[in-house]
C-alpha cells in the first residue's frame, strides 16, 4: 500500500443564464479570487480540500455553498483532472462537479466576497487548469443540449418555447431560427403542452410547455 | 492543508463482444481475483494504486495490462467513486476509466492467471462496490448506444448492418427488428455505405459500412 502522496479536491463548474434587456440571456458563470498562493488573487472554481469523513457530491455542495452561497438542483459529477503538474504545490487530483442554476435559484445567491460573475464566452485568467475545466464543461454543455433534455435545468417547471430557445442559443452561442425551433421541439417526444398560457401578456399569449419525465437531465 | 488521509485508485470496466455458434454475440467483462485482504479471493475490478507521477489515464492503461494482458483501444473516464465507506481498510476514492474491446483486441488478451471473464448478464459476487459500478456502467453503455456512435467502439472499420445490430442487442439484451434497425441506421447522418460488400459469403453478399467521422464516439 502506497504512501498517500496525492492530495483529492472537490471544485465545481457553475453555469447560469443571466437575462439582458433587450436581448435574449447569455451564459454566465462565477469565480472566486484565490486569498492564498500558489495564484494568489487569481480567479478559481469555488471548491475545497476532500474531508476524509465526506462523500464527494457532499464536499461539492458544502463548498459551492460556503465560497458562493449558492445551492443549486442540478448538480452532478462531470469528469476527475488529475494531471502530474497541475499543481505547483504537489499532485493534486480535483473531482469536479457542474451546477446549472435556474434563474431564481441565481438570482438569490445574494452578494459574496471575493466572487464574480464572467460571461461565459469572456473568462478572465484563471488559476491551475481552471481554464481547460471550464471549457470542457462548456463542451459538455453544448454537446448535451443537443441530445438530451438539459436544457430543463435552467429553466422552472413549464417555460415558453422561446425561453427554451433562449436557453439553447445562450449555451450554443449564435442565434436559432425560431420556425425550425418550434417543429424540432413540438414534435419531440420529451415536450408536453400543459394547456396552459403564459398570463400578463398581451395580444396572444404563449402556450406553456413543460417535460414529460420528472427529474434530471440524461447523465 | 489538511493531511492526505484518503488514497486514490484507479479502476477499469472492460466490456467485450463474444461471438457464440448459432447466436448473436453477448457482452462480456473481465474479473481479476484479488490474492490479498481485504475481500481475499473475490472477484475485484482490474486496477491499483495511483502513483503521484502517474496520469490518471495512463494508470488506468497501465494497470489494466499488468492484470489483465488487455491494451483497449478505446479507454475513457467513466466516473469517480468516492463514498466514505467503500473500503473497509480506509478511505478509498476509485477513479474508473471504462475499456470497450473490439472482438479482435478480446481475442489477443491470451490468458492471465487470477482473470476470468464473466457475461455481463450473469456477474459473479465482486469486491467492495465494484457491482455498482459495473451496473453503472452498463446503464451508461446502453443509454450511449441509442444517441451516440459507441457501438463502432465494438466493430472494425467497416461492417455489415447485421453486425452493427449485434452489438446494439449485446449491449441492450434484447433482439431488434432487423428491418426497423435498417431503416433507422441507414436514414443516420453518421452511417456511410461504402460501397463495398462482405466477400466469401454465398448468395447476396451484405453491404459493408462505415461511420462517417473517425475517431471515437461522443463522449
Amino acid at each position: 500500500m502506497p504512501a498517500p502522496d496525492t492530495r483529492l479536491a472537490v471544485s465545481t463548474v457553475i453555469f447560469a443564464l443571466r437575462p439582458e434587456p433587450e436581448a435574449t440571456p447569455s451564459l454566465w458563470t462565477p469565480f472566486v479570487r484565490r486569498t492564498r498562493d500558489p495564484h494568489l488573487g487569481q480567479w478559481a472554481l469555488p471548491g475545497g480540500w476532500l474531508p476524509a469523513d465526506e462523500g464527494l457530491e457532499d464536499a461539492a455542495s458544502r463548498t459551492l455553498a460556503e465560497t458562493t452561497g449558492l445551492r443549486p438542483s442540478y448538480l452532478e459529477q462531470l469528469y476527475t483532472f488529475g494531471d502530474v503538474d497541475r499543481s505547483p504545490t504537489g499532485r493534486v487530483v480535483s473531482v469536479v462537479y457542474w451546477a446549472l442554476l435556474r434563474t431564481d435559484e441565481a438570482q438569490h445567491a445574494g452578494e459574496h466576497e471575493n466572487v464574480r460573475w464572467f460571461p461565459a464566452g469572456d473568462l478572465p485568467d484563471l488559476a491551475f487548469d481552471h481554464r481547460e475545466i471550464v471549457d470542457y464543461a462548456l463542451d459538455r454543455l453544448r454537446t448535451k443540449v443537443e441530445y438530451s433534455t438539459i436544457a430543463r435545468s435552467f429553466l422552472g417547471d413549464t417555460f415558453t418555447l422561446t425561453e427554451l430557445r433562449h436557453v439553447h442559443e445562450a449555451i450554443l452561442g449564435h442565434p436559432l431560427d425560431p420556425a425550425n425551433f418550434r417543429r424540432s421541439m413540438t414534435s419531440s417526444p420529451d415536450l408536453v403542452d400543459t394547456g396552459q398560457v403564459l398570463t400578463g401578456t398581451p395580444h396572444r399569449p404563449p402556450k406553456l410547455y413543460s417535460y414529460r419525465t420528472p427529474g434530471s437531465a440524461r447523465p
